[in-house]
Formats: C-alpha cells, structure tokens, sequence
C-alpha cells in the first residue's frame, strides 16, 4: 500500500472535519498531496466518517485518475485535482458545507475583511467565484468548478487567500498540507458568521431603537445589588 | 433538616438549568413549594451549580424569610414567595436569562403564538410585562417583580400561561412542580429563538430575493449526481 | 411480539432524532412501514427517549388503528399511517419541531433552493402545505394533516421532494425507511437554517455598509504579523 | 521557577476560555499580576491548548519584556502590560475573537445596555474604542492597542465597566484576577448575543406581520390536546 504517512495524516485531516463542526453526514473531504510523486490521497466518496481508515483512504493522479484504493474517490476529486495541478505552491484541500460559508456562497457574496479574525489568515476577502454555465455543468461539473476557481484567482495569490466560495455551493480551502486546510476552513466559517452579524448590526445602527435602552435607575439596582457597600446578591463573602 | 423530598426535587430542577442550556454560571433559580406548610425550597444566591446539593437548598415561607439553611436565599425569592402567596395553583417557579427569551425582554416585546409548537404550551402569547417605576425598584425590587407580574396576568390564567417575560430582565415560568416550570423554561426559550427567526423570514419574504435561487441546471446536476440511474456519489452500491 | 426487526430499526430511528439535535423533550417521531403486512411501527406519544425501547414501539394498520402495543402510539399516527396509504413508495416517516425548519412554517414559506446542499436531496423547493381550516381541524385534526399534505403534493413527487413544512406547524419528512425519513429531516432543518441566513445577506448586501470594513493599514498589518518573513505571532517555527 | 500559584492560575484561566465557547484554535489569551513584584503571567503566543502547562507559561514586567519563560509570550502582551501599568486595580486581562463580540467590534458599535444581564456586571455600555490609525499600527501596535483602551476610558472607571471592544478587532476584559476576566469575557460574549437580537426584534416590530400568528382554532386544538379534560397527547396518565 503506498504512501503510508500521507494516507494517515489525509485520514486525520478527514476525521477533523465533523470535530469541528463544519460537515454533517459526508458532507466534505480533504485531500494532501505528494508533489514527488504527482499523486494526492483522497477520502472515498459518501462513507460514513465512523467508516474511515488510512487503508480506505483513495489514491488519485492530477488528471483525477484513481491511482490505488478499493473505493471511488470523493465525487468532487476532479475539483481538488485541477487546483493540485494548477497550483503548485498548496499541498492540501478541504470543501465542506458549512453552515455560514454555505450561507455567502449562496447570497453570491465574497465575505469582506470586517476585522482582524479575518486578516489574520486571508489577506483580502473571502472571494465568491462566479457560477457555472449550464454548458460548464453539463460538461464536466467537477472538473470546470476547478477551472472556474482558478479563473477566478487570476491577479491572487492562493497562499494569501487560502479559499473561496463556490457560488450557490460552499467553501474550498486549500494550504501547505491537509490540516492546513482544515484550518482554513475553519476560519471561513468563523468569518462567514461574524460577518453576517456585523452587517445586521450595521444596518439596526440605522434605526432608532432607544426603546430597548434599560431606564437608568434599573441599571443602577442591577448594578448595586452585586457590587458596592449594598450588594446582597451571593453570600456575602 | 426539613422537608428531605423536596429539597432533592428542587435540587434536581436547579441541576437540569444549565443541562438544558438555560444557564450560565449562576444565573438562574428554581423553586418549589409545600402547600401545607406553607414553605417553598429554594436555589442559594450565587452558589456555582457544582457546589449545589440538597443539604444547601434554602426553606423561605411566603413574605420571603428564611426559615432554613446556612446560606442565603436566591436575591429573587421575594419574587417567588409573592407568586406563591397570589397564585394558589402553581407549584414550581423558575427564573433564567436564557438568550432569546432574554431578547424579547429586552426588546419589550410579548412572544406571539406563531404555531404549535409554542401552542403545545402557551395558550396565547408569553406576555410582557410593562417595566417597574423607579420608586417601584428603589422600594422594594424583588418584591415588586412579584407583584408587576401578578398585575399583568389580572384576566389572564397563569396555569394556561405558564411563563412571563419581565422586561428588559429576563423570563420566569412555573407550573405545577418545579420540573414542570424548568420544562415550561425551556418551551419560552425554544418559542422565542423561532418566533424570532419567523419575524425575519417574513420580513425577507417582502424583498426580492431571487438572486439566490440556484439555477435550474445546478439544481438538476446535483440532484442528478446522487439520484437515478446515472448517479455516481458513493460506493454504487 | 410481531416485528422484531422493524421495532428495532423504527427504535434507531427515534434516537436518531435527539442525537441530531433535532428534537427537544419528546417533540418527534419516526415510523416505518413493512408493505406485505400493511402495517408500521411508530414511537409512543409522550414518551421520553431515554425510556423507548424496541419492545414498547406501537404497531398500527393504515387506518391509524392500533395493533400490538401496551402504550398509546404517537398522537401523529394518523399522519403517518395517511401517508402510508397513499404513497406506496414510501418506507419510514419523521416529524420534529426542529428550530429553522419550524421557523419556516410558521412564516408560512417554502424553502426555496438556494444550493446544492439543498438540491443533493430535494428536487425543488421544501414546499410548505396550506392551513388546515377550522373544520379540518375540529374534525378529524392528525387525519387531515395527512390530507392536506398528500393535496400538497399533487403534481410533485415524493420522492424527489421527501418532505414539506405543514403551515403554522413544522416539518415532516419521508424516505425509503426511516432512517433515510431520519436523514432528510437533517436536510431540511440544515437548509432551512441556511437558506434564513442567505436571504439576509442577500438584504444586507443591497445596503452601504463600508463603514465595517477593516482598514487596509490593520489588514497588513494582521497579515503580516503572522505571514512572511517579518511575522512574529507564535513560536516562529 | 517564579511565581508557582501564579503560573497555576493563569493556566487555569487559559483553559477556562475554550471551555466556555470563547476561543477557537489559539485565539485567546489570559493574564494574572503579581502587583508587589511588578510581574504578570501570561500564555505563550500560538501554542495549542491541549499542550499548555503552568510551567510554560511565561513571565513579563509592565514593559512586556521578558523576564522568564522559554517560550515568547502572547503577541498581545504589550497591550496587556500597558492596562496593568496604567490601572492599578484590576489584576487580570483577557482578549478573546468571541463571535458576538467580534461583531459589534467589526460593526465598531458600542453594546448599549439593553437589560439586567447586562447590568448585573457593566456599569453602562460595553464601550467600543476608536480605530488606531496606520501610524499607531505601524509605530507599535500591540502597545497603542493598550494606550486606544486607556485613552477610551478616560472618565470611566475599568472596575464598573470591565471590558471594551477594539474596533475590527475584538473584546479585551479585566478583573481582580484572571479567573474573573474570564468571567466577564463570558458576559461580554452572552450580552453581545442578547444586543443583537434585542435589536432585530425591535426592528422586526415596526413591521406588519400579523401573516405567521397561528390561527385561533389551530392554537385551541393544539392548547387542547395535551391539556384539559378531553387531551390525548401521551399515556393518559
């Protein structure tokens, strides 16, 4: 069985998806790749993440080719290839349906730089890419999802934007290894949901909502009964 | 030490709080009343849910004194000894600030019914209760709430409406036993996260919005991709 | 006991529900169907989950009529066995109050197809069904839900759409069996949740909220605190 | 090896922080004074929690320098190191990415008190500091972090409001130690959620949506089938 190490860490990496939170079901996959040798592990297509193992972990080719392994590889090994072929400075990639990320892809929105969570790992938005043409669709959807990313990368720099959204889809993440896009991933789908309540908090500044404003003097009580020379809350230790 | 049996009732509903997700840290109390008596068992004020036992519960009588136990009361007993007094037909009171029944406190809003869930439970909205004076708060606070929300139920059935909201503070329930009010806690919860997504997904519904909807040939392809006789996701089996 | 197989598959089912954190206390069910009998297995009504077991599932015949069974079946029997009686390509029915879902409902809104999550298992929107009038209800109310469902659904076909929203009410779902009725109440409640967050940000989008955007000087400066060669986060491994 | 218990607290403190929700990944860090001698104890920078130790946890003076420890400190130990100098009576600091926090600091809005939650800990809002501007981020970043927060509470008091948002950037909190920093980080997160949907539910009810309330006979059915003389929901019991 080749590639030992590179199936056991593509296995972890696999295993971290669901830890996280980002995949429900079979709901994503992650793959690392062997520059050397010109070939990347992938998790198999649709098994339950209780049913994995380095050994069922599948064996692919840049041209999306299974290479080694009893099962089909993920449906959307074509994708992950083109990205390896077409970009040689990552070593791994993540796609899961995360929630909030899920959420963008589907408004058609990259997701701006509202702070430092984000910039601290993206360099720039999140960039939505554009959908695919029925034509694209037809002819070769995982494939031409690769290719529309790529497309849509041109003028960026992968390395400083390590993901995007595929519209009316959800997010890849890529890295220098496996976990590296693991932890992209991660972060997208932090910032996805950061930066939707940033933008409702955004617009109800608009309003007028002193209503809600606590009266001083209940402010005063609350604030009294637990701290100062009167509070009576807890045991008076 | 008195009233053993109780003490472990009230003992537990005060533990199933922060179990239910009710809960942080200290913020939260159960009760539970003897008729007979003329008591109520009651959660200590301040005390970490781990450090809670039977032994540390607090016995008050109906004008909120304690009768017995080393530590002091909850800083709302006063609040449940008024209902207690006033509502002969209830027999547990809860009181938590769990989030989104919070929210609609703090909004100053009652949760409508918007289906069955909420009436499973509530037989017509969980009112609001108008906000206490500040000669009200200055006097005698805990007392007041009590006595603000026996107002706000005049023409109304507290069994039939199991649970308030005191506003721009937080909800209380209660119901037969204290476990029927921790019960009734959780119901005013789940009711005010979905009403509250209800109200948005209305207000949505008024804005045109059909940038969003996948196109036709997306929608076939992926449906296509896992169903009928050319699906290739999974194993084929 | 008759149905020892199937008691033990409609008994998963029902614990699947609250592992999926789709059910509080014992808001759902699950029911599956075997065809050669004519009859199905569905949960107790009011039944804890930690106190199911296979042996006391209830079985009933397609008129909703109790069959073997110590305890009351679901007070949704009759849904479930209308169902079953005029959809013969079904296998296993779930109903919950899952949140989003619910939420939906009670907006009285079909989720409309926003992405591939949603169209790996729906084949077009999750329509939600029309209200059941006051006659309907006083009549024959679980019977009617079924009616009103099955109207709903003329023209569509329920395998390609495995489950609707009943208005005011909440979601239920159908599949093969009940697992697969298990999975597609997972979808929907994802979706639902999916599809709420994608039309505010669809709304958000159409306002001028530049103001949130991070300025380009603590861009860099977040970037490149922990990227290139200057980056001195961490322990500069 | 200085500061024996001191070194146990902060870690403590540290661990606390995932523990309640607050920190994903690295994306946290706790402090603790020892104000006779001048020192604070602190996490060291990017190190994963599950390898976190009393003993590496690393020692600094109000300069930020160094003074023990084999690893570097948390690249925010300027900006602590600066609140401890500058304010002698808090004795513990801590800075999280918390989601709701975060996004008021990236909608750069203060949280207003909107209730007793809120008012039970912060005296007033939960302020919300101006932006640095590019030469205070290129000058000396982590420490103009800590001058933007002393500059922000001039004619505040840090003990009756122990917390702030840095814009674009996220909640820094303070206490009599480590321990109660953490709690108020926790009341930072849980008000900041409450605000934000305080906020939406007052907007939501300027709006007319009268369209999702239940109808009045499907609440009696519903209200009456698990209560009353004729219900049926459950074991009859």
């Amino acid at each position: 069985m080749m590639l030992k190490e590179l199936r056991e860490q593509v296995y972890e990496a696999n295993m971290d998806l669901p830890k996280h939170g980002l995949v429900v079901f079979t709901w994503g996959n992650a793959s690392q790749v062997d520059r050397e040798k010109g070939l990347f592990v992938i998790k198999p297509s649709g098994v339950d993440y209780e049913d994995l193992s380095p050994e069922n972990m599948v064996i692919c080719d840049f041209e999306g080719n299974k290479v080694e392994g009893d099962l089909n590889p993920s449906s959307d090994t074509a994708t992950h290839a083109y990205l390896y072929k077409n970009w040689d400075n990552i070593g791994g990639v993540v796609h899961t349906h995360s929630s909030h990320a899920v959420s963008w892809a589907q408004a058609g929105r990259s997701i701006p730089c509202y702070g430092t969570t984000h910039a601290d790992y993206f360099y720039g938005e999140v960039p939505c890419m554009r959908g695919l043409s029925a034509e694209e669709i037809e002819e070769a959807y995982e494939l031409n999802t690769g290719k529309v990313i790529v497309e849509g990368f041109e003028g960026k720099d992968p390395v400083a934007q390590p993901g995007c959204l595929v519209r009316n889809h959800g997010p890849f993440t890529w890295g220098k290894d496996a976990a590296a896009a693991v932890y992209h991933a991660v972060v997208v789908e932090e910032v996805a949901k950061m930066a939707l309540h940033t933008e409702q908090l955004a617009i109800a500044a608009a309003k007028p909502i002193d209503d809600c404003r606590a009266p001083q003097y209940l402010e005063d009580k609350h604030y009294m009964r637990k701290h100062g020379p009167n509070a009576y809350y807890g045991q008076g230790k």
